[in-house]
């Protein structure tokens, strides 16, 4: 049965890719603009299981790059992204049978979208963070062992560069420093592989999860946290948990090298009344300490909600005084492999923290 | 007459550069090395005249590209510029008929013998600055209509991005931008081009000029400038005149956006007591001023010389207390068009001063 993602589609994929985001991944509501634009121009798109690839079928990811700060001010119109996947086919000399997203959080779920209704191409129902990330080497596509070169980046004034390295790091590095140069927002096609790639490196369902939660969110008539554990449950995620409830009392921000570092101090309310949590952010929450003590970390996922409608909060929007629920979900084993904490556990991050799973029930 | 450049000539190419370098173009030490070498394991480079091309021969530049503070440090193995120009071959599916400078200073007036004799190409007697100039749209192939893309940039790992742009200011601006990540020093093959552009818009005979240039300073025995003067006298550019003389007092040097900027203050002595020679830089040496009023300005040459041995000191070399002379030299006409005024002229690189080309006579 062929899924396909319609506009409806395209507002809960959006809502649901915020909560797993955790906080990045760009302005959800820009990526959804764009994407709904290109349905409406092009027609619906096909969702396709990673199951349905062949083994020799061609996938070129397509993402923006940049500061979430940055990308709000600087709307796209999905040509750019485009722009970046026509250039890796001239490069490879392959046309693309597929796009995929990189990550599933804030702009870069919806935005393969847009290529893809622009291109008349099915978007593959999987991911390579199966969050959000901030840099271009947190993949499973890079931890199981996927070139991601040549990669393409492009921008706006119909600029481009191909970079070809052995090194995943040192794409990150120069793709990011192209993408400043490009105006901290770029649009960028990396990791081509085959079918196969993407079968045994992807975070499988990651779209269709993001999907049903975001229609979940969208129906939930009282209880938005019911409604999330419920989808959790039934996914290779664990369930969520509510971690922390209170109200914000600090944020600090500053946006370096193309990133958004900072954190949120949100002070204790009801049942965690007298502690104070605090989440460090690099793009993404990287870490929730209470009073100190670490009680979730990368690669879990910590989302901040708002305590009253329940919708996700990203770090751009996190606020002095709002009053918001800190929700936990533990990420699949494919992202918790010791090859994959090498690359995204905390110490990878700076922070002074060995990862421990979120258990699966509260 | 096929002009054959082994090493005796990299070693006047090199010295003679550095007074067409005007204090810029990266250490010329570093190129003539790297060239040495090269030469001697793979034999000596023809040197060909402009007009020997064939109208659809493909002739791809090759350089440095960098802040010379960082180059001295960084020693280049000579493969790293190949791999550009291989990158641009590749690119293309083209096989270079010849390499060439970009400009005539520093490193990157040997330099492209260094790829030359490992790729067993001949060198075009001619380039695209006439002197050194600090940027890649500082080139007469862009002043008259070359696009400077596909453009590769590589560096020692590996790494390399082919850039494509419409604007040679962006290539610039996102070479740059690669440069700066790739550890401040690149290698660049850009303006790919026929032998019908080389014709059009290169600066003939520089190679060769920057030989007899090095050659009459070596067999000097007394009089350097005499020695410039009468090789200057007989080609494209003005008679070499003596600006000024005196003694370094100040020197300020920054690192900014892989430039060096800064300036030079030099107290006038015998017949310059009591004056007051300023020289701003960024690179290259842009502009000379005597107590405030400008004598000299970009692109016409100035360079400093030792005053005891009429060696030419580039920037980076500049020190306090040095007994110096600088040397003025008016550019040729195809440097001093207005289209070329306006790419490089004193105002492009914020001097308030307006361009009047150096008298020949003193």
């Amino acid at each position: 049965m062929m899924v396909e993602i319609g506009v409806e589609e395209i507002e809960d994929i959006a809502l649901g890719a915020t909560i797993l985001g955790t906080g990045g991944g760009g302005d959800p509501h820009v990526g959804k603009l764009v994407a709904k634009q290109a349905i409406e121009e092009f027609g619906p798109v096909e969702l396709l299981d990673p199951d349905e690839l062949d083994a020799d079928d061609f996938v070129v990811p397509t993402a923006q790059m940049g500061a979430p700060t940055v990308s709000v001010e600087k709307l796209p119109s999905g040509r750019e992204a485009v722009a970046s996947l026509d250039r890796i086919e001239r490069e490879l000399g392959e046309t693309a049978d597929a796009t995929m997203p990189i990550e599933c959080g804030g702009i870069n779920s919806t935005f393969p979208f847009a290529v893809a209704a622009r291109r008349g191409l099915p978007v593959v129902d999987a991911d390579g963070m199966g969050r959000a990330f901030p840099e271009l080497q947190h993949e499973t596509f890079n931890i199981y062992g996927v070139s991601g070169t040549p990669a393409a980046v492009s921008d706006e004034r119909g600029n481009t560069c191909i970079i070809e390295t052995d090194d995943n790091d040192q794409l990150e590095w120069l793709a990011r420093g192209v993408t400043v140069r490009m105006g901290g927002v770029a649009y960028v096609s990396d990791y081509p592989m085959t079918g196969r790639q993407v079968k045994e490196t992807a975070i499988p369902g990651t779209m269709s999860l993001a999907r049903d939660l975001g229609r979940a969110l969208r129906l939930a008539e009282d209880d938005a946290m019911d409604a999330i554990r419920e989808v959790t449950r039934e996914s290779i995620y664990g369930e969520a948990r509510s971690l922390f409830e209170g109200k914000i009392v600090d944020v600090q921000r500053r946006t370096e090298h193309g990133f958004v570092f900072g954190h949120v101090d949100i002070d204790g309310l009801d049942g965690d009344e007298g502690s104070t949590m605090r989440i460090e952010f690099q793009n993404e929450n990287l870490g929730a300490a209470v009073d100190g003590s670490y009680v979730a970390t990368v690669p879990d996922l910590i989302t901040v909600l708002d305590r009253e409608t329940g919708g996700p909060i990203p770090t751009e929007s996190l606020r002095y005084g709002a009053r918001v629920r800190v929700l936990g979900i533990r990420t699949p084993e494919i992202m918790r492999t010791p090859a994959a904490l090498d690359v995204w556990g905390p110490k990878s991050f700076g922070l002074e923290a060995t990862y421990e799973p979120l258990a699966d029930h509260p």
